[in-house]
């Protein structure tokens, strides 16, 4: 951990930043139980565990007052008719924020809070993204061969809860229709 | 202020956000004693106050936990050989860090710690730039035609402590040799 200010760069086409402290790779086999169809889910994982998406992390001391920061990849693909996606997760610290800045692709952020409010939000390139305290959020890519890629920056204390939604799943999915993209409650939601 | 999520465009070029809380305007008169050639300045002053740099404030509550965002946009100019400059700042809450996030032009960030530590980091479209807690940051823009414009995000509770930058100075000067920009001691830094 370095006290001095540092820069890095984000090139233009391919995102990877000069700097990356840690380099994440979330496969299919990762997101087990959250695909609505678990039989297009089953079929696909014994074909291939491809990778969903990917995160370069810039570290940082994880204390409040410090900014922690990075690049988030999801690669365009589907499970069934449901988009490639994060995870997701609450942070462990509910009352911290988290802001998202997109530089490529399409996509949608699917967002809830533990009172059970819903929002989602259309990404694309230019657009900035603020999540409140409170909202567990998980990013979907809807690019047909694009990748989605955003920039992200939260509070260095805000920690990482992803084990509320592996259980419970999150309220709203966004599925293709063929002739358009929906979003739908989720059939599989664990109350 | 809202608790729901929401997003805005920061379209490209022009950089203004679609969403905009607060726009701050600072002119020449508003960095009176910040610039080495006093005699420059008042010659400038004289002919028009010109503008150095905006903000577009994106507003959010000013408590721990919460970002806040915006856009800050130095114009190119010099008083004397010195280039357009913010006011810089400490923050008030001085162990919060602040990124910036280069959309546009050329130009430099100055920083010190309240200890002495300097550090200059140069800025171009691509790059982010991470000031840790305590540091003092001043952009300056050396683009000779071009807007310099950044991103920036920092911790809700930071605030803002501009008088002992207007009152000392920051150690450091950014400046046009004609053949370079050239980094020196501010001669009239006051300990």
């Amino acid at each position: 951990m370095q006290d001095k200010p540092f820069s890095y760069t984000i090139p233009y086409p391919g995102f990877k930043p000069s700097r990356v402290d840690n380099h994440l790779q979330r496969h299919l086999s990762d997101l087990k139980g959250q695909f609505s169809n678990e039989k297009a889910y089953q079929t696909l994982l014994k074909k291939e565990d491809v990778l969903l998406y990917e995160v370069y992390e810039i570290k940082r001391p994880e204390v409040e007052g410090e900014i922690l920061m990075g690049i988030s990849i999801v690669h365009p693909g589907k499970v069934g008719n449901e988009f490639f996606m994060t995870k997701g997760h609450f942070h462990t610290i509910l009352g911290t924020a988290e802001m998202y800045y997109c530089l490529h692709g399409e996509g949608f952020m699917v967002m809830e809070t533990p009172e059970g409010d819903t929002a989602v939000e259309a990404l694309a390139p230019g657009k900035v993204l603020y999540i409140p305290p409170r909202w567990a959020h998980r990013s979907v890519c809807t690019s047909r061969q694009q990748d989605l890629v955003t920039f992200f920056a939260y509070p260095g204390n805000a920690g990482h809860d992803y084990g509320t939604i592996e259980e419970k799943g999150f309220r709203k999915l966004i599925i293709d229709r063929g002739d358009g993209i929906e979003i739908i409650d989720n059939p599989s939601f664990n109350e």
